[in-house]
């Protein structure tokens, strides 16, 4: 958050709270704080123990993530709380020519909603002035190089997946030539930004799927923590961080096609439905022998904390493994760094079937410089016997290259469409 | 947020921060703090311009706000930036007797997870740890008392709303014996919850809708700034606050039959389409006339502040009156304030159609001690020639009687059930 775009103190909850002392310390350090009321008092009728300050909040919706950059924004970014995932199939007759245009338009309104301002022809420019760390990526599927006549340039992995024995793939899911991923800490900044983008990509794409999702609330945590996913285990631990050494290594592409290189990357999408019907029948020992950690710590079997590193050699009192060889870390584990991957998903939640059933599940979003060589040799080590099978299943897919990021003044994907 | 139940301080962060002036300013106020990155790096590669603490953020996953006392939580509570929505149909045979047995159950699982405690049976207890201001609420809708034969107890206005010419009613978002609305700042809280409570309810009813909405982040803005809608409008400016002294007076219900009163009150639901299509093709001049308010500020178009009030005698040079007759303000416009409605919207943006078409709207929920007095007058004067019409379209509708709260011990609808 730039200093001086911090937005004034709501002067009725300062006032309210009287901890002026918070606030003066905070402005000495170069921050503004808004006490609110605690919550201590459910209705507010509760006289002074509704107006006791308890916590300091400061607003964050004028925070920006720069869009321009060798990077596209949206990949290193700290995970938002809130993204859509959109899925666009290209109009009969949309060229290369055209897809410039149509690049230019959506880069440019991109860029100016990441900064707090209105998109070109904005509807509703009100809605523009929060942009609560909004990122807009943008990815290319393989049909884009063809009807932009450049599937020479394609990365030769950029294909869609083969079909494992596990997926039970839904065209409504998957596929998609061109995909927008908008990410922000506040749902109705992604909801204004997608419509104004929408809007942008009409005349040369129809689209073809929509996929929400949401992590924990921006505050809810400490910045540092691992989060939950539905079922209830932590999800990540074994993720790299934006600021480890291993993560350019793994994440940006440094081979095939010259536009890709240099900043470019390639992402999977994954819909991955979680049966938590038959999930919940499951004891805790059961669950944690399938993923091969503790639920509540998040700790290896083989260790007391969630980042002790997994033993994999250590075995039982009866001579087995002490993870399963079938054990989803075991599985998904790789030996060797540059085949990591880096995981960036997001929970979705879609409306209950009428007999309570859910439609719950994971938008598994990895980054890889290849998919080749690094999410393909992960997903057929888990496809082959991961027990977690059992109650995930793989219902949407879709593979994009994402192209490097632009200077001001140019636009994302000119490298290969310019 | 009880000041033991702070969480500590990420190490990670503070160390990366090195804002530890800050932090103790805080400790000292009983208050801690997680610094964290800010938002200048993009991708985290940018070295210490990514590390520089810009912002405090306090983690607020452990507020709660109390199940118990005279009235139920999730009204007077200053909204939460998530809540869903959900309406039950009775099962045949749920009878007085399985209803009471219900609402126990209910209501126990309501107490549990709004303390961050886990539901009695709960399968995932770990994401009941962050319960972020949750809260949850029951009503009762009019086929609820049918069911437990006490229709003599039903309030006299508590019926299916008569059809307004600008009605497109739709079943799958109408009706409903049962609502359960929960809401909390986080959207994982909320998912949990409602699994959850909807296991509790599933012997006795069947789900027969689901409605996910949304406001602002928590800690997007200020607390006391008025929100936008989806359309762009500040929405709420005139609404009261639970700390208003009209605010009892309006909300709780004080006639009627004896076990809703002094603690209950009424819900009315309705779901309301925008059309943002249209909408956005209209100019901001006539879309200001339309509200009799400025889209900017806020103001109404006699003022210049969005708390001014409306001059609704005023006329222009013309002798034309300067906010309309048909100006959605003054349609809205109560004289008398024990008439007025306490309003608790949400947004909601489900999937896009596929030719991009947003299917975007209002969840508007609104509280009053009586429907008849207080609702209605209102929707006539709207649906009779409200501008604003045009461009809304109310596709559902529900009513529910909202009991009092309970003590702990107690259970919601004892009143009326027990």
């Amino acid at each position: 958050m730039e200093e001086n775009r911090i937005p004034p103190v709501s002067r009725r909850r300062v006032l309210a709270g009287g901890a002026l002392t918070v606030t003066g310390a905070l402005a000495g350090a170069g921050i503004t704080a808004a006490v609110e009321r605690g919550s201590g008092s459910q209705d507010g009728s509760g006289g002074d123990a509704g107006r006791r300050p308890r916590t300091v909040t400061v607003a964050y919706g004028e925070e920006t993530v720069p869009f321009h950059g060798r990077h596209q924004a949206g990949i290193a970014t700290p995970a938002q709380s809130h993204a859509v995932f959109l899925g666009f199939e290209l109009a009969k007759g949309t060229d290369r020519a055209a897809l410039g245009r149509m690049m230019r338009l959506l880069t440019d309104d991109a860029a100016r909603l990441t900064r707090g301002e209105p998109a070109l022809a904005d509807t509703e420019p009100e809605l523009a002035a929060l942009p609560a760390r909004l990122t807009v990526t943008f990815g290319f599927g393989p049909g884009l190089f063809r009807a932009a006549g450049v599937d020479d340039q394609r990365p030769a992995s950029l294909e869609p997946l083969p079909r494992f024995g596990i997926d039970r793939l839904q065209d409504r899911w998957s596929g998609g030539d061109l995909l927008i991923q908008i990410c922000a800490d506040d749902p109705l900044t992604v909801a204004h930004a997608q419509r104004m983008l929408i809007k942008d990509a009409r005349s040369f794409a129809r689209l073809r799927w929509t996929q929400r999702g949401f992590r924990r609330g921006r505050g809810i945590e400490d910045d540092g923590v691992t989060q939950r996913n539905l079922m209830g285990q932590l999800d990540g631990t074994a993720n790299p961080y934006p600021d480890d050494d291993v993560f350019s290594e793994i994440v940006w592409t440094d081979a095939g096609p010259r536009w890709l290189r240099d900043g470019g990357t390639t992402l999977v999408l994954r819909r991955i439905r979680i049966e938590l019907e038959t999930w919940d029948a499951v004891d805790t020992g059961a669950k944690e022998f399938t993923i091969g950690r503790r639920l509540g710590t998040g700790a290896p079997l083989t260790g007391t904390a969630e980042k002790d590193l997994p033993d994999f050699g250590a075995e039982n009192d009866l001579g087995f493994p002490v993870i399963s060889e079938h054990a989803h870390i075991r599985r998904a584990h790789v030996g060797e760094d540059r085949r990591r991957i880096f995981r960036r998903p997001y929970n979705y939640d879609d409306a209950v079937a009428a007999d309570g059933r859910s439609e719950t599940g994971l938008l598994f979003a990895s980054f890889q410089r290849d998919i080749g060589e690094q999410f393909l040799p992960i997903q057929r080590s888990l496809a082959e016997s991961d027990l977690l099978n059992e109650w995930t299943t793989p219902i949407g897919s879709a593979v994009f290259a994402v192209p490097p990021g632009c200077a001001a003044g140019g636009w994302i994907g000119e490298t290969l469409l310019g």
